[in-house]
This record gives C-alpha cells, sequence and structure tokens, in this order.
C-alpha cells in the first residue's frame, strides 16, 4: 500500500518538483523501481529531529520515533539529518531547540511526541509561538489519512508552518504513526522546499 | 450503515481503551452484537448536555437533538448524563455554563446549535474561551464525514478542546446531523477521556 | 466528473436553497440538464473577484483565473460579478480592497493567489484581519477533493469566513487549482449567503 500511495502521487499531473527514477543499486530484474523525492536542481535537504518525550530525555525510554524518521528522510528524500535531540515535554526547551534549528539553517525540522491530550502534551503550542505562517493542510491530511487506520487519529493536534527559511511539522509521537504520517506528506515536502526558499516561486501559479 | 462504521473502527489495529462484547440483553439468536464502546477500568463516563437555540430557551422549540445525545451517549458509551439544559445563543451565558460543566468535574460536553454562519451563531467563539487545548482533528472528521451526505456540511464552524479535565465537543444544531456526528467522534471519546484524565498516557506512544 | 459531482452534491437529501431544473437554453435532445444553483425568492447573488499577484498588478502576467471565476460563478450560480480587480501582494493593499468589497454590500467575495508558503504570499493573514467569523470546513474541504489530484494541496493555506454580510472565499492561484476549488464550494454558496443575510436561519436546525 505505501507503494502504492507513492506511485498515486506521482502520477499527479502538477509541476512537481520530485523526479521519478530507478535507484542506482536498483538491479534489471528488481520488480519495483525505487522513488526518490528531489527538490529542483538537486540541492540535498538538511532535516532535523526534535523527540519530545519526558521518559526518552532521562533515559528511561529508547527513541524509535527519531530513527524512523531518520531512516525515511534519508530514503525517500535522499535527505541528510544534521540535528536530532530528545527533550522533554516542556514548552520552554521545546521553544528553545525549535529557534536553534531555524537559525541554524536546517531546511526541514520534523517533531515527534508531546501532541495528544495529555496535560503535558505542549509540542502544538510550542511550536506556534516559533512559526510566522502556519499551513493547515498539512496536519490535516496527516489526521484524515491516519482516520483510515484508527478513530484516535482525530485526537492528534499537530502544527505546521514555515519559520523564516525552515518548514517545521509535528509528528505523532508512536514509530508506526511516523511512518504512516510521512507517507502522507513527504511527497508535499520538496516542493515545499522550493517555495520557502524563493527558488520555486512561479510553479503553483501556472 | 452506522453498524457498519462501529465495526469498521473497532478492527483497528491500536491501543483502544474500548472492548467488544455482547449486551448482556442479546439473545442468543440476535444477528448482529451491540457494541459498546467503554473507557480502560470500566469507569462509567459523565456527560453534561447544552442545547444552544434562542427559540428553545423560551419554549417555543421542542429541543430533539438534546434527546438524541442523551439516548446515544447512554447506548454507546454507557454513560450518564448528569446536566442538561437549553439556553439562548447568547455567548456570555453559554460561557458561563460550559464552565460551570467544567468545575462541577463532567467528563464529556457536547453542545448542540448555534455553529453556523447565523450572526446569533456563537457556540464555536463562546467555546474558544473556555478551553485550554483545541483539538482540531475531531472537528474536522465530522465535516468531512458530514460532506459525504451534504456540502452543507463544510459550513459548521464547530470546535472540540480540552478544559481542565473535561473534553467539550461542538455539536451541529440538527438531530439528523447529531447523529451522524456521534457516529464519527465516539470511537474516539473512551480514549480521549483517559488521557485526558491521566489514565492513559502512555497508550499513545507504544 | 465535474458533472458527475454536481449531480452528487444535488442528492443529498438536505435543506437545499438550490434547484435542479433545465436550464431556457437546452434543447429536447440535451443528454444532461444544466444544473443552477440558487439562493432562495431567485435573489442574484453579487460576486467580487480579487485577483492577487505582483506581476499580475504590473501588466507582467494575464490573470486567467480572475476570468475563470466570472465565467464559473456566472454559469453556475446565475451570479453578477459587480467588481474585479488584481492587486500586488501588499497585506495593507488586500485588506483595503476587502473592506471596500464588503462596505459595498457585495455578497460573495473570491480571491485568488497568495496563499502558498513564499515569503511575499500574505492573503490568508490579510483576509484574517477582515473576517469577523472564520469557516474553516470550507477551506479544508477544497484541499481535502485537491489531495485527490495532487499532494501540493495541502499547502494552499486559504482561508473563508464572514465579514458582515460578505461571505469571502480564498482560492488558490492557478486556474486549474481555482476551477477545482469552485467544483467543491460552489454546492454550499447559495445556502450559506441565505443564512449569512438572515433569509434561511432555521434551515439548518430542522
Amino acid at each position: 500500500m505505501f507503494r502504492d500511495w507513492w506511485a498515486q502521487s506521482w502520477s499527479s499531473e502538477t509541476c512537481l518538483a520530485i523526479s521519478y527514477r530507478r535507484a542506482s543499486s536498483a538491479t534489471p530484474n528488481a520488480p519495483q523501481a525505487v522513488l526518490l523525492l528531489q527538490r529542483e536542481g538537486d540541492m540535498q535537504i538538511s532535516v532535523g529531529i526534535l523527540t519530545i518525550s519526558d521518559k526518552g530525555s532521562k533515559g528511561e525510554r529508547i527513541d524509535e520515533s527519531g530513527g524512523v524518521i531518520k531512516e525515511i528522510v534519508e530514503e525517500k528524500l535522499e535527505a541528510r539529518v544534521k540535528k536530532y535531540e530528545v527533550v522533554p515535554d516542556e514548552k520552554g526547551t521545546i521553544i528553545e531547540k525549535l529557534k536553534e534549528l531555524v537559525n541554524d539553517g536546517i531546511d526541514l525540522i520534523f517533531t515527534t511526541g508531546g501532541t495528544g491530550l495529555s496535560p503535558r502534551d505542549v509540542t502544538p503550542e510550542a511550536t506556534r509561538e516559533v512559526i510566522d505562517k502556519e499551513v493547515p493542510g498539512i496536519e490535516e491530511a496527516m489526521r484524515m489519512k491516519g482516520l483510515e487506520k484508527t478513530p484516535h487519529s482525530m485526537l492528534s493536534r499537530g502544527v505546521a508552518g514555515v519559520s523564516k527559511g525552515s518548514l517545521i511539522i509535528n509528528l505523532p509521537g508512536s514509530p508506526k504513526a511516523v511512518r504512516e504520517s510521512l507517507e502522507v506528506v513527504l511527497p508535499a515536502v520538496p516542493h515545499a522546499l522550493d517555495i520557502i526558499s524563493g527558488r520555486g516561486g512561479e510553479c503553483g501559479r501556472q
């Protein structure tokens, strides 16, 4: 299903800043081509990952979700993960870390965790204080896709938005939900980054 | 269709704080089991219903929608309706009543009415002043499901959110729309209440 | 597909302030009736169009999207376009023009352009300063429908809302996306305008 979904977003007749090609490692007999999402001009995307978890930050839980994000963005976007950190569910700390990533010029910042209804969940509130422009459709799309699997998807309060030259996206906390959410948002990411950086401004209007 | 939908949300492979069992009243020959949604530990959910209607509050219209909510939450959640009131479309009154319900420790508060585009419709604005955290996915899910029936669903401006230990959900005004909306949101409610109350915090992260 | 979609929204069993009839120009052998969306009492809808484009405002690009909106609202709503203007992506100018249209008593105001992620895209922010009540479901519906065609639809940040007696809707910039978005929202527009103007207030509650 994963594969099918990518293929579908692929065939959409839009100004896609992405390309469809066989991975260099694909053997002639490979039944499926490996699909890669790329920016115009083949510029490599830099990624920052912020895992938000009280237990993770104290070493009481292994952060699987951060690793899942790394694996997927490296495979699908050929991106480079430049920063990775685990912090507790403290609003001030999250804001500070997000601002650091933005000021370091990271293109794409993913958070994982802290988007639910628990009193300690403050990731959306922290993110809203850092972004200049909210992009509600990114989170809507993740939630709507998630509803096909579980009604609990409607409880995810994550936000997405632009801060200076960076795109920040809150992902859910579980590795499974992270995988499903990335499947939904990654096809729009290369174009989004081209627009944010001013390299693809005309594209959406043609 | 109602039955099918419940069954579907049922089979989702998630950390569901709900259980599937035959109702005690079901006869051996009953073709369909009665499905019940429950919280962990079988704690009974307390419900408050606030019908918001100028005409209803003056006795010029019978409040059918409030009764529909009561019937459904008693059947599907085995919940107990502890408070029920009909108030006019006055922002101040709505805020006051919602705060009373929250301070009384009611778990789940439904409003019906006042979510449209008329100048008197102020339920979403009143609700936003009471909630600490908005949960946009709940309302998105109701609207998206509603669009399968009527394009007018996109005009519903209801919001949902957490205020202290209570979950507040704005439902539309008509009995029919109330039924359809509850069908969408109830499957996520028991888990939501467990998280809000701190009894299910780990669940979403596994 | 366009036709099918209209037909579907047509058959919805709701309080529709719209009517299904053959256009006067339809010949007896026409395979498809022309569908028209109308307000109660056959009142003609007045429309204002604001194209937001730096290049368009300097004459460096022809505004196709404004023409597409005009063509469709005249055909589908039998509406009359009373105002049409092209302005640059300047927040102050957009706010001023929207307020003018509202104060002129225009029923339905469409903007096109400026809803993306580029630093110059400020249409949603300008619109939020003019509306009294946001109607998030309108934009959600456009984005969700758009996702069937392209993942880039999730990047559209448009908002919709009511300002005094006017309904303001941000459409995307491209003629193609404008067409697809209007297909989604127009079926809800006549009822929305009846409610806003106080002529259909009871409808949604029955």
